[in-house]
């Protein structure tokens, strides 16, 4: 028995992906692809399970309302949420007991268990640094990953009562050191070739443990939404970030 | 209050740092160190808590003997065990039932946790391989390290269902493809300048995971040595592998 | 004033990306572009001053002919080149003098210079030894390119008068150490996600020098074919290999 | 025939490593170790015909007038050079014509090497930056060889006529981006349990080139000192640098 899967943003990068790893997943059947001007009806015609929802903060509450409110299971990677949208969609969720909804910021399982094994490895290592590495169109420095991953690190530090890191610069042109997010320092590399990549560097006496992620191409969010998509059903309420669909 | 702590075998290679590494710590307090013609009296003597133990499969039963009946905790690396020694030491801890053990094969913080990061990420990635690297006086290949990385990936993937990974591989001269543990490739680099390195690298669509361990001196023994100090006399019984003292 | 271009080939995976380039380039004019169908006198109808050919090795000879007689000078990947078909491409250049010809295995610069450093780099080190990457739909392992890497620093030792490195390994499994190719360990792994890599690690007492190649893109031979289009028509007669020009 | 090699501050952290060194090697004889207190003339008596320097800016200068007067050739690690300084010693060459002299900042081969693969690649590239990675006591930031590194691939870049790499960050922490040096953004890592390391990263459309030095121990300046001592003798004058005895 194959899960019944609809995608909604089909004609996007990211959209347009994920209608091709559906289509080759075996145990899945898509079973509409929608486009800018396409219905929303047509979910319900097609009898679609679950909806992978990648379009736009402007458009994703009015899709979302329509599928909880239709019984169908949503997995959406749209970002611009805040505390009031959240609890919008908490409230639908509420006239929808047996519906799930995935909202995740990050789809690729290697940037997810990067932050997971970097909070555990935190506690056990007197230094730590982030270097992240992108192409050179990137805006932003660092990226919000890497931030994300920083903050991670330093509140898991803070947990275990570890004290801010000694740094031992006393002579530095400026920028050397890098950027400094809750005593993490974060460098940022920008080189064209690249696409997205990160590396988690701890160090104590005589060793060092580096955990990396590289994303060489934007299908890497595919895995993930696959796994939303098979274990959103089970999950009732709302889901927030995929970690917690990894068994860690 | 500081912890009164013993070496044994104080004298080795790792033995000297364990010595160097009790007497930095604040939190202990070195109270004896035995060499080769040291009596063990000198434990009782000396109100040894906890004694570290470094010697040699030909010394380490009588050691422990004397320990454990003495009511000494002990933190053992010393290499050779079997079914039979296990049921000894096990035995003489019924006898104290108060007193700890903890045998470990590694006392490197960074090696358990590569382990541990590895059989976490194993079942999330279709393709993984083993690249180990160690200076050139190294005899055997891969390391033990590497072969147990391996294995326990290999088990990771059983248990949750992951078929065999794929080997492209059909024109190859021999050994490029590296070894073949339970299914994970495993390559041993041996290179003069180096001390002990290993990667595990995982693959799947458009992204990559690498966990990498650095040992750059022998010294990185020392954090797990201490943790395994400071922990071995709140965990009565035989603990087998430093794992179980990290909080994962 | 810009320079008058030709892609022979132009609908394949790598022509399609050439002609991009071309008409990205600013001192480039793409004045035809030809696919399976095209004739042959559209490069002189449009005037092409050098013709990017990328076809097969069924076809690069008829290009060559036609290309070389009438004055166009030709930059060419496509493989299938023996002395038979390099003696007659090299007997029309006679008869053209002015013309110019670069046959390239590889058109990535990075993929050049590493195999140039490498060389440069083998007789101040003791150890060396190779690991390339691939994605799990290469069939033949070590690539091309680590081989001939391998082949190219063995030559190097051999000339600065080297040993054979010293391989201490007494216990192995099978391939643990990898494929030898002329007394240089190569190895190769293969993961999903991954499109083309290659690591060259020297060793030597306390230090380690590794040079690394990664092509994240098959866009990658753009610059190379690029700067062939540029230099070609200064260069008249036969070159084989771009690193004849780079300027080393 | 041996060469008779003499080693001035032989107490030293490094020259201690040089007389090892020098024993090790089947070619070379230690013929004298002077230490602190050791004469001068113990260098004639023993037949000295290289001596390596490596004491300290306040001592260098009498031991090279003693050592240049005297017939004996000599390679020096010993900083704190100025304008002054190196038109003494050249003067004191003058009056030894036959004799050979050799200043080296850094004895890493693979620093050495580095450094110079990194200018020939530089034009080749349109984006460079450079990590360095070291031991949480170094108190300046980036190291010197980074910041040399990144002068020298300015340069070749300036050289080839290449503009300053875009930069496309807009929205930044303050040090993220690295340091600024001469145009090339440098990044420095610390790290409990790091030795001394460097990554120079280039990328263009689909690639990127890694070239990585690992120090490990400091012993790894022994190999470019051992090089200096045999072909100091050839080279009369003065040499400024390694590189200029390398074979590139």
């Amino acid at each position: 028995m194959t899960l019944r899967v609809a995608v909604i943003g089909a004609t996007g990068r990211i959209g347009s992906e994920a209608v091709k790893a559906v289509e080759a997943a075996e145990d899945l059947e898509l079973v509409a692809a929608l486009g800018r001007d396409s219905k929303l009806e047509t979910l319900v015609e097609s009898g679609a399970e679950v909806a992978v929802e990648l379009t736009h903060p402007d458009s994703v509450m009015r899709n979302l309302d329509f599928c909880l409110h239709n019984g169908i299971h949503v997995v959406t990677g749209t970002t611009g949420w805040n505390e009031e949208r959240l609890a919008e969609v908490d409230r639908w969720l509420g006239e929808a007991p047996e519906v799930g909804l995935l909202i995740a910021p990050n789809f690729s399982i290697g940037a997810v268990l990067t932050m997971h094994f970097a909070q555990q490895a935190a506690k056990y290592f007197e230094s730590v640094e982030v270097v992240e590495l992108h192409h050179n169109r990137k805006a932003d420095a660092p990226s919000g990953t890497a931030t994300r991953t920083a903050q991670l690190i330093a509140a898991a530090r803070d947990a275990a009562g570890l004290p801010r890191q000694f740094d031992p610069t006393t002579h530095a042109l400026p920028g050397a050191r890098g950027a400094d997010v809750d005593g993490v320092p974060v460098h940022a590399v920008r080189l064209r070739g690249l696409l997205a990549h990160q590396e988690v560097l701890f160090g104590d006496t005589g060793e060092t443990l580096t955990i990396r992620h590289d994303s060489l191409h934007h299908s890497c969010f595919m895995p993930g939404i696959l796994l939303g998509v098979r274990k959103v059903g089970q999950t009732p309420g709302l889901t927030l970030g995929l970690e917690h669909f990894l068994d860690l």
